[in-house]
């Protein structure tokens, strides 16, 4: 499975003292989407358009006398899709302390779901194409529920969950617990929980969300093997009863190709569970929005200098196809 | 006295011209804030929640060839209270050109009350606490007419007075002149004066404003005596009528920590002001809104490389108790 | 004529790749802005106002191992205009790949007429004064059609465009055509050419768009030379029916010192057009809404350090007034 090489970032040492530092990072990409989903007669939307996005990270972080290092993240993210002109401004700042393994995060929380390894397409833009295409090759993504998790926002206007969480990271293992609330009467929280190992070429990871949020309780597994020329990828999550399965394989070709395909199997959601009146939106006309078989080929080649080629095609069960293709830099 | 050490800012020289350039800088803090006022069942809100600000700022400057100092700033500040998630935009910017002890400021000015000494609390975060805390503390803050006077915001969405100022130092003496106006059809104008004078351990300092608003007429004086290992204020400002003394000491505490405590005393708005129908939104129920006693007591501890530990407990006059803890790093 | 020295950009290389950077520049400028259109009794807003902009550009760039540049651009653009306090956020971002004489440009686009040459002023704001008063002397800004083309937005909010275009230079040559359509269930286009010629000291320019929208066709030409001491410029458009001609002329005196004069000659609307019912918001009381003479003096004088002095006065054939003095710097 080959890494393109990613462009690190700028590192601005301070004046007076070598401890404080801000960097500046980030990526563009731009390319072309065509989406059957969009049509000027039915959406007044173009079904081919750019899709761009720049992301301009800013990284801040100290030493203490004590060996803690104190930092905070936050992003500014220019994004454009289906023809809407983007603009930018701060998300909302991770801030965290570390010290050995463990780190505590507050804030923007990146989120024990979000963080699962084996979750995300192996891809650079970590779905398929050059702008994710919706990112339904998660299985944690179905019917109507996209991305119902504590996960660090970057879009504008994108605060995040503001919430607590605690990472600890020992050799092969990976621990991360999450946890937020929100406003209101009535406290509704997050709280999710993480772990992964890695034992030789493969890694196992399991995660959780408990929520009272209607459809957010989910438990998620993978297994992902990085065979050196290939990689393979099993996943399952179970989202309050709606079952989905991927499998993920990708392949080195030549030396700065990489072809991925992926195909995911999504439940009905259960007559039984709508009927049992959970009170959402959800009636019955949605019972098979996201039932059935999804699948996807992604296509990358790396330009150097941390820019590559991305290109990708996915259909959904939900009968959506995309094409996309494009560059990706980072700088 | 003791002053925490902050990590300087950033500097990137331009390539080819030394006289210009842009820094960059800012601070980080989170914490636990409890707040008495909050409360579920009341406001929505729990009782206990995360508190914090990333600030970003940019400091761009050149210098002509006379010697004139050319120069901006701007901020981008994400700040969560409340359990409200943050995010960030740039605020007004303050334009300045100084020559030898003279500044002129326009745009989002500092303001001559803002800029008094004596009038924040020596503390990192300029009040009690990880965020403020309200910033009770001041004399010029009473009832319900907080932070009415000309003041460089750096909020979201805070573009500023739009004003003009000059600042004057010369040895010992610093004097301030602002001013600014809105749009409609009749000018409210706020027109501000401050001047200090250091003498030894000592610094005295006035500040007024005089303006056409309702309750903005203020007069604030302050002295200050920074006495080695201990520190004492003692501040006082009739603002239209509301008067407000303060009272502040601090102490260092071995190699790194330093404690603050202080006690202000508000008198309540005459009957007589109020129902001479000045006809802003106070009314008779309003009387006793910030009369009375507050006080409050921080700790400060020194971590090293930027980064310090900060807690405070403050009581309002107004009945509300806020005890924060958290810790601030600046870049 | 002469070229007031800019600061040039801040390099930051990253720390691992060479190729990959981010470079930050940008400008001030503030002034007193007396505008004779604005009176508090008339508008809310005094007649004379601060005018203020702070830009903080943020470019990123690579090259990949065949040589293609590719980078991207956004500003942060804080502008305080009428006495309005300004606040900033992220334009739409323009993103590129360049080859050798090509730019494929996709996104917040520059556009083949805003690019063209002899256009703007030959001054720093690009127009008259401190804030360029309302860019009259631009030959394509006619009667309420100011600014009815396709180009790379700056303003808080601005996404731009979001469209694509092709730059070719190739030694005194240079070439543009841009492209971007809205959405809507019926296309509505706007296809812009550029091309220019320089042979000595002397520079041919034009430029045309095409565009489904009202009042949107144009067609554009220049001429300028620029001879050392003395600078002078012809320009004349055809705005769908509406012709503008503009002369312009400046000339270096001394060593630091610039003066710029400039006239235009703008035809009123044919009733033909505005009676055969192109639909739009015109009607017969705008008929002669900015016909006539323009004329304008803009004062320059470089402080060194990338910094200047700027000043200037315009007379709009809409019979408003302005005149501005400030100071400009780069970093």
């Amino acid at each position: 499975m080959k890494k393109v090489l990613f462009a690190t970032t700028a590192l601005i040492a301070t004046a007076s003292m070598a401890a404080a530092e801000v960097r500046i990072s980030g990526y563009g990409r731009f390319g072309i989407d065509y989406n059957d989903a969009n049509d000027r007669a039915v959406n007044a939307v173009p079904s081919t358009t750019i899709t761009s996005r720049l992301r301009l990270q800013f990284d801040m972080s100290t030493e203490t006398d004590g060996g803690v290092v104190l930092g905070a993240r936050t992003r500014a993210q220019i994004e454009s899709r289906d023809n809407a002109p983007g603009i930018g401004a701060f998300n909302g700042a991770r801030f965290y302390a570390s010290y050995g393994g463990f780190t505590l995060g507050v804030g923007n929380i990146i989120g024990a779901i979000e963080n699962m390894p084996g979750l995300y397409l192996e891809t650079r833009t970590a779905g398929t194409g050059i702008d994710g295409a919706g990112f339904v090759s998660l299985v944690t993504n179905v019917s109507n529920e996209y991305f119902n998790w504590d996960a660090y926002s970057s879009g504008l206007g994108g605060g995040g969950a503001n919430g607590v969480e605690v990472l600890y990271t020992s050799g092969a293992f990976n621990g991360h617990l999450s946890y937020s609330t929100n406003n209101g009467a009535v406290a509704v929280d997050r709280a999710a929980v993480g772990v992964s190992y890695t034992f030789g070429d493969w890694t196992a990871a399991l995660a959780a969300q408990d929520t009272d949020e209607l459809w957010g309780d989910k438990v998620a597994v993978s297994i992902a093997g990085d065979l050196g020329q290939y990689g393979v990828r099993l996943a399952y999550a179970d989202n309050e009863g709606i079952s989905k399965w991927g499998l993920y394989g990708n392949m080195d070709i030549g030396a700065a190709s990489n072809v991925l395909v992926w195909v995911t199997e999504e439940d009905a959601v259960s007559a039984a569970d709508v009927l049992a009146g959970r009170g959402d939106n959800r009636d019955t006309a949605l019972l098979d929005r996201g039932e059935g078989t999804s699948y996807g080929i992604h296509y990358s080649y790396d330009l150097g200098g941390g820019a590559s080629f991305e290109a990708g095609w996915r259909e959904s069960s939900a009968d959506n196809t995309t094409v996309q293709a494009g560059v990706y830099f980072s700088f």
